[in-house]
């Protein structure tokens, strides 16, 4: 049995890997720190544990010597925590934006703060199975990827490896998502009489996981994203040009050959029926990634689209794929909830 | 023309007050009072009223002389500063809980506190036109009732003024509420993600409406209150009990005889279609309270019920509709939306 | 392993019964009956299930051999074949009303038909484990309770075995449900544009389940049921009264007593919090019926409050579990999903 | 007074040109046409409308002479009744998608059939007094343009008329609508079940729309269409790229130049707040267009985003502006509904 960790687990992120981790045949929950709640039962904040658990909360200085630590934090609290946490965890996995971006500069840029942890950027491996399968398997510090980032990259991927973009036009990515990605702490912006029915477009322009696309990707891009109605789910369009000659065929055939053996990606680009194209409607509480496509062959415009639950392939789920991984389990031990039709 | 002043107006009855009276022909807007947000404009917070008015909002000193106030306060202030406000205006509108029960004890009993202007309470008028409206024709103080009182109220009103209740039984509440109802400051309780799809039963026995609802019907009354999915809309379904022999027919007529003069209340009781009974769904946006009811002849149950739209019927516009017969204006002016469907 | 088949497969309830019957270690489900989809994919109506099955629909010709039948089929048609199934399968599990009143006259008052297999009745075992455990474990013949009759017969069961109502007054249920239970059948009255939002009184006296209720606690019970936004999920709201001199501690240590073993019953009554009493949002997916109540000590009137996922606990999650019950299985089998929170 | 008939009453906008026809100062509706419910009542199929009206439905037969006829039919309905009509009176309003394109091989390309009445489509004026306001005056036969094309058009207008595009690049819209704009017929795909929060890519190239908004604004554009959570509202984030050296400030001058006059576009585009960019939740029964930007002046990509209420300012509110155009009558009559918050 792996002893684990969970920092931040009063959060939605931290309460979605409590839930994936005490369901997970090979893994015994050891902690679960709130600097808020010590003290208090987890399913108080967390009720569909009820029953489920008798864990308490703890505080960080409290946490006993575990396998791997997740850290579901503020962004910004994991850099400056960061030596605290690799010293009792043989994995560390974080779940902030502090460690996504390689480059400084560019975290300096998109979080309008210096890092202060630099010298550990290298040490990073992205929590991105599709991409980083390989070192992941002995990582000891995983960055798990934005949700919104993880649809696009997932998304788009196949089209880069294949080499069938017209690299020149750069993407576009148009996300929308629930409200839980912006978390559990209540503020007038999401509150329920104002958020519920919006169509808020809270980042016109150089959303943060932009550049998580094009570190990924190795293409310039713009992403936006838009707050709709719905608590889970994260959905990305995408907006691609593909180099000249290049048909419908060629594109599904990439589509195919990247995911065909991925245990949570499935190519969804139907021509009938109610469910053609990804929607995370149905992957709520699942692990899954849809991702499909459609192709204007009159003017070689691609339009790619990836769905997933936000806490899930989004954040939690994605990390305890990385714990599998890392660990030499199956690598969908814990994670095979289908989803559910109707919801 | 009136002029007004609506104090409370950064919330969300102030703000629906705000709308109505911007478009009531006879009505001029003279002050927007609130205590948090003096000199902002009052579209920042009612975004609906973006190119409809320039107005900002005002501290309680700045008000002008009006013809009349409406306070849309939290429950306790306005009987603290009742004394203030009548000195300002002709007409005061109160919007909250604080002189609604006429009785100080059962005040104490409801609200947990000591009343501390009783010596007023047998001043103000219940601002229910539908029950009042005589005494309204010169009232200086109006008290205007709860959200899930008036509609229970409105759908049960009847069978008291035709004697058809077995009163001996008293009547059962069940009350169903949009989140808009509790207000517009943000808590962990009105987090979308929290509140978003919930069936939740904040008040399983004696909310504070059963109070008004007994004292209005002078019958025994029991209430249970719930959210559900929605920003705006109340529903109360009743159940009571007939005196023997009393048939379907006459309940009918007694509904028709009641309100068939009422230029808000509608019946609304069918045996086919999609919207048989009345559901607020109807009538966001619009001042009409629907009620309907339906017998089960066997047993002499009867269920009776209610909708309305909270922050209109439900305060703001029912407060317009007392402005209009206290200054005896036509009683549906500035009140004449009809609601959307669908929506 | 058993080799069960679902009838009916291509609805909501079939689907869920699929979704649950292929993930149980113990299950291969050999037959997925669609008299409308002979030869199609199940995947393609049930999206949920890519990538988790390759099964297609047959026709009820073609069911091979079975263990047992799950019969999710629209109500009178299981009455009409329920021969045909006995002779294929040595346990058959009914999830319609055909085999849910065992007096057939009222069957005939609350379905407006005769029924046409009366004989059949007595052999019926209700799927309810927590009223009738021992008597499934060796039913050859299942009929699983409506979901609100089960929300409501849960909540109201504790008090009736410790005798603690005054049985004269009977109980009032008032339903709330989602628009999953009204099927996968298209109509203008469940269209999207029309259901969305509505709180919409579908039988205001004289629903269905009520006859279960009764039945089942062997009180007078009278039921309306309102749809509110939610696709699944239903609540129940029972007004009772206890018999002089019974006080809440009374009414908690039944409940404790009733439930404390049962592995699908939770008693949820707080005094504070967000989630004080039962609210199928939590509950989605899972195979929980939470149960609460409050109780007006100055009247005696309870409020008693049952939770559930209609198309689980509500219907093919009850019916997984009397499965495993009939077959000697650890009854949580395959059903040990908790809930998503936030959803 | 107008004498005015409406085509199609029993459809969603025909229901909404009902609601502001029958609300408007100058206008008598003479006849509201439904060829399925010929003598049934409007408050029939239009709840909100109960105690507005008591007209009944027609057939086509018994349409009296009309100062102004609205058709809200099927696609490809009008262009094979237009004859009919014309000669019924003397305006003529088509919200159908059949004359909105004046160019007949675009029409065979995006709608799959031949335009039956090719030689009438130069007489028709388009129906978007921002644009024709001058042609509209005199207008015999109008074409109002499709909801999505609207919103997208009136957000990218200003930038086409202030030259302000890199026009080779083109315009790429993603546009989220409600479901109401899929009409009122029910159907598998909009049952509550199973569009209830969805994110349903429908159109992931080449929706109808683009080729409008081609049209309009003379640019190569490219659309996608998605539903959403929502029964009224459509966004469109359009993507565009400036030409070089044009910077923020420019881009906001030309918006409200363009708009400082327009009765119903307002430009929104703040730094802070909730609200800062169109949203159509404010929107839903008014006849706004709102509308605005975000620069990132580091690429020149522009974001242009615009909203509306796709049954009002995306088609009856639209319709009747034009019809006070053509009246010589003050535009906003009628349409001074301002829209809720929250809702």
């Amino acid at each position: 049995m792996l002893r684990v960790t969970v920092v931040g687990a009063a959060g939605y992120i931290g309460g979605e890997l409590l839930r994936l981790l005490l369901g997970h045949p090979e893994v015994e929950v050891v902690g679960a720190v709130s600097s808020r709640l010590p003290g208090k039962r987890v399913d108080g904040v967390h009720p569909n544990l009820r029953s489920v658990t008798e864990l308490t909360f703890c505080s960080a200085e409290d946490v006993p010597e575990s396998d791997a630590v997740f850290l579901a934090l503020p962004h910004r609290a994991v850099m400056e925590q960061i030596e605290h946490w690799r010293g009792r965890a043989g994995l560390v996995v974080d779940l902030t934006g502090d460690f996504r971006l390689a480059d400084p500069e560019v975290f300096r840029d998109y979080y309008g703060t210096e890092h202060t942890a630099p010298h550990l950027l290298p040490a990073f491996v992205p929590g991105l199975p599709e991409l980083h399968r390989k070192r992941l398997r002995d990582a000891d510090l995983v960055s798990v990827p934005g949700c919104m980032a993880t649809a696009a990259v997932l998304a788009l991927h196949p089209l880069v490896t294949h080499d069938l973009l017209d690299r020149e036009q750069g993407v576009q990515v148009d996300a929308r998502t629930g409200s839980s990605g912006s978390g559990a702490t209540a503020g007038p912006a999401n509150l329920h009489a104002e958020r519920s029915g919006a169509m808020r477009v809270f980042a016109p322009t150089r959303h943060r996981h932009e550049a998580e696309i094009a570190q990924h990707l190795g293409v310039r891009a713009a992403m936006t994203a838009t707050g709709v109605e719905a608590v889970r789910g994260v959905q990305t369009l995408c907006h691609a040009t593909l180099r000249p000659g290049v048909d419908a065929a060629t594109v599904r055939r990439a589509f195919r050959e990247q995911y065909t053996a991925e245990p949570f990606v499935r190519v969804v680009a139907h021509q009938r029926g109610t469910h053609r194209y990804p929607d995370p409607k149905i992957l709520l509480g699942s692990n899954f990634c849809d991702v499909g496509f459609a192709l204007d062959e009159d003017t070689g415009r691609l339009t790619v689209i990836g769905a997933l639950d936000n806490l899930v392939k989004g954040g939690a789920g994605n990390a305890v794929q990385c714990l599998n991984i890392r660990s030499g389990l199956p690598e969908n031990l814990g994670l095979t909830f289908p989803g559910l039709h109707p919801l």
